[in-house]
């Protein structure tokens, strides 16, 4: 809202990103959010590190720009290289039944990430956060989470060095002992020039960002990281979560402890372009991981935005306007082949592939992706989740 | 501090109590008190009532008007003539090592409650606060907190019917659940009314209030009161305490919850005479239970402010002026004797009882109540207080 109040003089720059709210009335500048927020870009150098360093091919989403953005990531990266281990840190707002494509983006790169360099993994899922910001009940909110921990595991997480947790359920002991620690380093001014609250918001707000911060220091997860408490956490996230981490930088070296890095994501588009994230409340705005085949080949035709012409002459003349079609972002996010992705930039660009053609493509892509997703989510047991939920020690978490 | 700013336009009035201070520039007046909280005052009829009900003298603290206000005291007395049951919830912030005979206060008329009444008791150490307040690190407020702990248990309290705990050890869970549920109807704008926080207060001052609020709801202590959701809570406290009882009951029917039943003390006066709470950072200020029996004679006879008269001509003359005099109010909380006490109104009043003669009968009262703790506090083991702080099942809380 602070940032809204800056920015409403100048209509044509309006552009509001945090991590409740995002919106511009045009398309998402990111080089100024880089700007604004002061993170730095990904290059890549980083990406040719990345590969060197795990000799396997980065990810898709490294290779294709979609994780743009990071604090500190050479400085993992150089730990990494001395033989130092870090852990990664994400989570999820649980606040919707089941998800969309864009909420699997951070949870794809993650299991990458897990994967590529073998490190353990917190997962957050801040229950608490749903049900002070969308008014749910405290048992709703934690059902949420719980049915939402199994679109995660579904992802492929390897329980032996990944730990799901609830607010609800964790929040205690070590952990609260750090949310004070780090409480006591912010004044309520800190945090409405950050997040922008106003007087009126409930309590609950102004002492939420702390629960946000903690997982960020090891010594809030004792069953893990006992007497690690220099190992460095990475945080993939989409760069809308960046002011929480801005706030947890600026406290840590008063507490001791290391500043988490940061990786930071695009934001994945709505089907009706691109002018911020997709809305939970426009079930047409999105794909969800639980639409059939049928609801993807009907929201792409009949929603997601072209840059094609207007008619077939046009287009074969002009081309598409790749900069705002949403079937060419969509593929650059899932269509794992760079051949094949580059042919239809050419083709469809040049006009000589058409919007139908395209727009059947991605339909398959997508739909392997969801059929994929629903399997691995069919075979989630509520064991699985207590397993991945269990407040254990994790002793083979760095092999 | 809100208190504060409406006060001191007027200098004869300035009394501000809130719960981190106590201070006035005369004495405290305690019928405004009660208009400006809007509690009521206790009176002779609550006392005949709860001696009927209890089959026991009632305490002194209840005779002399210690405990002088009150909230729905009436309801509690009302639902246990009808056989229902309820619990007693008191608690200490630890700021200090040792405690003062201020501090032994609510604890001696909290076992003497939970003795006639055979209710269970929670006590909260609120180390979490001492280290939001005080700027303590986390392991010294926890130490503190256990310290403090073993004060407590020498009071005499019950195992089988009393849990201790700290915040530090015990929020999370069916706690922080109800914190959420509480901060979730309490805006920023009205703790800073109630307790005048400003915007270079650190958040954890903001989120606090709802810590303390949430020991008033059996189901914050799920291995207790499990299936007991309609349990009453009884709260004994200093008055100063007032404020976050009255953010408490303002949101429990919004949740559900019954409010909380408050019953108030007086402050227990300062050496040095009665404008407020004693100070812990002037040593010279109160009677420690720590202090030695040279100790307290020498403080009694050097800072017990007297209202003796200048001269034992004058004194016998015009007797003592009892309003004022920190001796006779001392005895007032510790002599158990009514009769006695009586005898010493009288003959110091008329100026018979010289300020020698009643000194030196406080030392005797105070050192013995000293002695007895200290003899008590000896015998307190670690496995007493683990004993007293294991969250466990009370099966005879009742009985």
């Amino acid at each position: 809202m602070e940032n809204d109040k800056k920015t409403t003089d100048n209509e044509e720059d309006s552009q509001v990103v945090n991590p409740w709210e995002v919106s511009s009335t045009k398309k998402i500048d990111y080089d100024k959010l880089i700007d604004q927020f002061g993170c730095q870009r990904l290059d890549q150098s980083h990406v040719d590190r990345v590969k060197a360093l795990t000799n396997r091919p980065p990810h898709v989403f490294l290779r294709r720009n979609v994780f743009f953005a990071h604090r500190d990531f050479n400085e993992i990266l150089d730990a990494y290289e001395r033989g130092e281990k870090f852990y990664l840190y994400t989570g999820r707002g649980p606040s919707s039944e089941s998800l969309h494509l864009g909420h699997l983006v951070p949870f794809m790169f993650t299991k990458y990430l897990q994967d590529a360099f073998k490190v353990p993994l917190v997962i957050q899922l801040t229950d608490d956060e749903k049900c002070i910001w969308k008014n749910l009940t405290v048992e709703e909110s934690k059902r949420l989470a719980r049915e939402n921990a199994k679109d995660i595991i579904a992802c492929g997480f390897d329980v032996s060095r990944t730990f799901i947790f609830s607010d609800f359920n964790f929040v205690g002991g070590a952990f609260y002992e750090n949310m004070i620690r780090v409480g006591n380093c912010v004044t309520y001014n800190k945090v409405v020039g950050i997040f922008g609250f106003t007087g009126e918001d409930h309590i609950t707000k102004v002492s939420f960002p702390p629960v946000q911060a903690v997982p960020s220091f090891p010594s809030s997860f004792p069953h893990l990281f006992s007497g690690k408490d220099n190992l460095r956490c990475l945080i993939p996230c989409a760069i809308d979560q960046d002011p929480y981490f801005r706030m947890t930088r600026d406290v840590a070296p008063r507490l001791g402890y290391n500043k988490p890095a940061l990786i930071e994501s695009l934001f994945f588009p709505a089907l009706q372009g691109e002018t911020g994230k997709m809305s939970a409340s426009d079930a047409n705005s999105a794909i969800y991981v639980t639409d059939t085949q049928k609801d993807i080949k009907n929201k792409v035709n009949k929603y997601a935005f072209s840059g094609g012409q207007d008619s077939v002459e046009n287009h074969r003349k002009y081309g598409a306007n790749l900069e705002v079609d949403i079937p060419f972002k969509y593929l650059s996010f899932f269509l794992e082949d760079d051949e094949e992705l580059e042919h239809i930039r050419t083709e469809y660009g040049s006009g000589r592939m058409l919007t139908g053609e395209i727009k059947k493509k991605l339909i398959d892509v997508l739909s392997e992706i969801v059929e994929r997703h629903r399997t691995a989510r069919a075979a989630v047991t509520e064991e699985m989740v207590d397993a991945f939920m269990a407040v254990r020690p994790m002793p083979n978490m760095f092999n």
